[in-house]
């Protein structure tokens, strides 16, 4: 990577996992809580949310990699509509207010409007579903400056990102 | 708070982590990881860190919280005048580097410029120095954002910071 050696060869945040293990173990548990714990937003709802902000953010693996495991959760075809625009994605009405949420979070620090929550929750997101989306929202602006702020490595589009999306998918972001 | 009920009636992250245990966890797991786990910055360093990037987001409960910490690890005067001005404050130049490294992780997502790098490694800080630099101010943008995007209670400054900072200091950030 850009400013670390990267002795693992591991791309993005997987070299800074074995670069750091100290801290690689809070962050993967953080992800697997935040990703895949027991939450009324699915497991896909939640990645669509990671890859919307990341790819707002211009973080190219953290978009390839959770668009990849998104992909495989909800549908390609969902998932590349709402990389090209969210406002016309093919998704239900709650999930673009969720997104309109993430999109605020992501910018500069500060509350998230009151109306785009009073939107979410006349479409039916819960105090737990607005708590969720700002926190998923808010860890991508950490992953997403912790991966590019050291110049990690990011692979073009390719197969990579497929292999590291079944080990997501099965296997969830803390290894056996 | 503003966005959520606050049954706690804790302020600040206090009230989030109350509501949302499960997510409460590993955030608590990190934190302790990043401002107490073993690293050749001192843990005052790391809340100073934390405070600098905090207060140039605008974040007023996390500044107050780390920087009364901060204040009992380094020094009060240290502290307010890193808040003043980190450019003129008295502290040792690497450490003023790594601010400054952390200043440009709290801007835009992107890679560091490779001269604030250098300028740090010219002045002594080590990869891991540079790594733990960006991984604490790329959480602090978490942090902050989860806070204050969800409006939690910000109470004025006044003892209850100074109560924390006790527990901070003598506790660390993982409930026994």
């Amino acid at each position: 990577m850009a400013h670390l050696p990267n002795p693992s060869g591991f791309p993005g945040i997987g070299g800074l996992f074995a670069y750091r293990p100290e801290t690689a173990r809070p962050l993967r548990e953080l992800a697997q809580q935040l990703l895949r714990g027991a939450s009324s937003l699915s497991p896909g709802e939640r990645e669509l949310i990671a890859t919307f902000v990341s790819s707002k953010n211009a973080c190219r693996y953290c978009t390839r990699s959770h668009a990849a495991v998104a992909r495989k959760l909800l549908s390609p075809e969902v998932v590349d509509a709402v990389l090209a625009d969210a406002e016309t994605a093919p998704i239900a009405p709650k999930l673009r207010a969720l997104l309109a949420i993430a999109n605020a979070v992501r910018g500069p620090v500060g509350a998230v409007p009151d109306g785009l929550m009073s939107a979410a929750r006349d479409l039916g997101a819960t105090d737990l579903e607005l708590h969720d989306t700002v926190l998923v929202a808010a860890a991508f602006c950490m992953f997403n400056r912790y991966v590019d702020g050291l110049g990690a490595d990011t692979p073009d589009d390719g197969p990579g990102y497929e292999q590291g999306a079944v080990r997501l998918t099965e296997q969830g972001y803390v290894p056996k």
